[in-house]
C-alpha cells in the first residue's frame, strides 16, 4: 500500500490517460508519481600512479573495496557530487579530471558515473561510511574483494587506458 | 505540507541524524524520504549532414525546437532511454552511437545526457509532444528558436567536433 506525498490519499498502480507504463496515481487530487533512476557519482583519484579506494563501513557489501561514490543530491551538479562524496567517503581534497565512465544498473534503477581525478595531498581518512583506505597500484587491487560491477569496470577500464597513454569516456550497462 | 508515501502520516522537513541536508521525514514509520535529480536522455539523430529538430507540442517552451528527449524511466538504461525517446517524440529509428554529452541543470535538479545516431530511415513522424520535425543543416539551426541551453550547447559542440572531424564527450553545466 502505498500514498500521495501531495494529499496522504491512497494512491492506484494504472498506467495514466496517453501513457504507456503503470504509475502511483492519486486519485484524490489527480498527482502522478513518477519514478526515475538515481545516480551515483564518484572519482578515481590517482596519486601517483596509485589509485584511492575505500573499504566499507556500511551495508550493502560491508568490508568490500570501492571508489569514492555515492547518491547524487538536488541542488548540484555531476562534477560537485563527484567531489563532495571524495571529501564525504575519503577526506580527499581532489583536482578533478574529465567524466570517465557512465554505467547503467537497470536492476536496480541507477547509473554511476565515474570522473577521473588526482589527489591534491595525502591527507585522507576514512569518513564515517568508511573502515580504510588504500593506495593501490595495478597489481594491488584486491579484484574478487571490490564492492560492485560498476567499479571493478571502472577500474579495468582505466588501467586499459592508461596502459594506452589515452583515457576515453566509457558508457556501459550492467544487466544482470 | 506533505505526506509520507509509506505511510501516509504528514512528513516534516528536517536534517536526519548523521546527515548534513534537510530531508523529508516521517516520524510516524521513520522513513527518510530523499529526492535526487532526475536523467533527462535524447539523441542527435543525423543524415547526410543534417540533423533530426523536434518543434515541442507540449509546455515548457511549446512551439520551440529540441532534440529527441524525455525523462529516463527506471529498469531501462541510459542507451535504451535515448533510443525510447527518439521513438516517442520523432517516430524515428536510429542506430544508437557513443554518449556526446552530459550537462547538470542544478536548478532544475536535471542532468541532460545526449547520445549520437544515426537515421536508419527517413520514415519519422511527430508523435503526441511534437508538432513537427525537420532535417536541418548547421546554417539552419533555428539558434533563437532552440527549446533549451543544454540542447543549443551540445548542438553547438557537436557541429564543432564535425568541423574538426573528431567527436568528444563533453560534460559541463549550465547555472542560471
Amino acid at each position: 500500500m502505498k500514498f500521495c506525498s501531495n494529499c496522504g490519499a491512497q494512491v492506484a498502480r494504472r498506467v495514466p490517460p496517453g501513457d504507456a507504463l503503470p504509475r502511483w496515481v492519486c486519485d484524490a487530487c489527480g498527482i502522478v508519481h513518477y519514478e526515475n533512476p538515481r545516480m551515483v557519482l564518484g572519482t578515481i583519484p590517482e596519486h601517483e600512479g596509485k589509485v584511492l579506494l575505500c573499504r566499507r563501513a556500511i551495508e550493502p557489501r560491508y568490508g568490500y573495496w570501492t571508489l569514492p561514490a555515492g547518491f547524487m543530491e538536488n541542488d548540484e551538479t555531476t562534477a560537485q557530487a563527484a567531489v563532495r562524496e571524495t571529501a564525504e567517503e575519503a577526506g580527499a581534497r581532489i583536482e578533478l579530471g574529465p567524466a570517465f565512465s557512465m554505467i547503467s544498473v537497470p536492476r536496480a534503477n541507477q547509473v554511476h558515473i565515474f570522473y577521473r581525478a588526482r589527489l591534491l595531498d595525502l591527507d585522507f581518512k576514512p569518513g564515517e561510511e568508511t573502515l580504510e583506505i588504500a593506495l593501490v597500484e595495478e597489481s594491488g587491487i584486491p579484484w574478487p574483494e571490490i564492492a560492485f560491477r560498476t567499479v571493478a569496470t571502472t577500474l579495468r577500464r582505466w588501467f586499459e587506458d592508461r596502459a594506452k597513454g589515452q583515457f576515453g569516456f566509457h558508457a556501459g550497462e550492467i544487466n544482470s
